[in-house]
């Protein structure tokens, strides 16, 4: 498949000790998947300056768009927009329009736009501000890199008003098939299905139900035509 | 803090694509957690040969021990225990021990020990096998990276029998306290808080919730006594 392919970048030390279970990577893999985008990679970092440097620049390298996921808030510990500003070379401070969209937005509340909440308004120098419609603190784009918010309402509504700016390419289609029997069984027909059928994804994807092996086979593609014919043969070597 | 530190990867076109939610992940955070043992990283990538035999190596280096969940079936996609042994430079073959473990559980079952189910018997030389008391195809310990299986029941019941041959460090404890305020309002406090407790680690999570901005906070350390007083200090600043 040569679609575009992107990466994501989940900052957070609430992932990895357990405290928190991810939503955003599972809510991105979807999105992306229906637009036509490779979601190729993921990595969890921690709230740390050095490894989201290099993380940035690693996923930015290789891959046409990047996602980043947290640490974008007033507290001490949310250093993304400065890390991701580092890993660019991009200078970093407080830019007219992010102020601006925050002192309206605290106006409005009659709270004040204190020195922390100050810091949300920190954006790298060209960077393109993403719009927050839930608490208006803005995410931003820099170069290949989107920096989205860790709350997953946030970080969804940001999304969405991504990626209508991302050309996806065609669609990848998929259709699965549930075998009741081992994949020791069904592992050699099979690899000589995904031999035929070179330009499709077949994946087998075993579980075990009320103590019996079985396996969904999903099928993924972007001709429609080849994977209703994958689809048929898969069906007869293994009927209902 | 310097306890052991450990990396994730996770191999799974089907985390990737959105069709399936990753559990194993979170599982092992908690678990890691638990025992004093640092996940320090997780990378997420596709059943493709180069991207696992790169991630096993860079985070085999960078880590005390690495953990893979995912792709050591027996179809034609389950390429982890090859890449891994590619990543090490070790030659991989099917092996005496793990053979007899698979004639004996297919034989119990009168079922065939056909070629696709030899292939999980395909272990790399001078791995140490990881028990499979769900479905008997073992993991394995290679070096300092643990190839444990994908579906989550396997992959729990692997772990549980190699955590115990890991020397944890202390166990990091934690407490949390929630403030019903915004993060700007808390932001500076806390960063004062952070400073005179370097030790700890504070983290802050908003949450919105029923319209209203809250954040729950999270100290953690090694230090209970620490630990104690930091969360004594943080109620006080923001009473219930």
């Amino acid at each position: 498949m040569s679609n575009p392919t992107a990466a994501m970048l989940v900052i957070g030390d609430e992932i990895l000790s357990g405290r928190t279970r991810d939503a955003n990577m599972h809510h991105l893999a979807r999105e992306l998947t229906r637009v036509g985008i490779d979601l190729a990679e993921v990595r969890v970092v921690h709230d740390d300056a050095a490894a989201i440097v290099a993380a940035v620049r690693a996923l930015s390298e290789a891959f046409d768009t990047v996602f980043t996921s947290g640490g974008i808030g007033p507290t001490h510990d949310d250093i993304t927009a400065e890390a991701v500003a580092r890993a660019f070379d991009t200078p970093i401070g407080i830019r007219g329009d992010a102020r601006a969209i925050l002192a309206a937005h605290y106006e409005a509340r009659g709270q004040d736009l204190n020195e922390a909440r100050l810091r949300m308004a920190r954006i790298p120098e060209g960077a393109t501000l993403i719009d927050n419609p839930i608490s208006a603190a803005p995410g931003f784009t820099l170069g290949n890199v989107h920096v989205m918010a860790g709350v997953p309402s946030i970080f969804e509504a940001m999304l969405a008003s991504v990626l209508p700016t991302l050309t996806g390419g065609a669609p990848v289609l998929s259709q699965s098939y549930e075998v009741r029997r081992g994949e020791g069984d069904i592992a050699a027909p099979l690899a000589d299905l995904a031999a035929r059928y070179p330009e499709l994804s077949i994946g087998s994807y075993p579980f075990i139900r009320e103590g019996c092996h079985g396996a969904q086979i999903v099928i993924r593609g972007q001709d429609g035509a080849r994977l209703d014919a994958a689809m048929a043969e898969l069906a007869g070597m293994f009927p209902a």
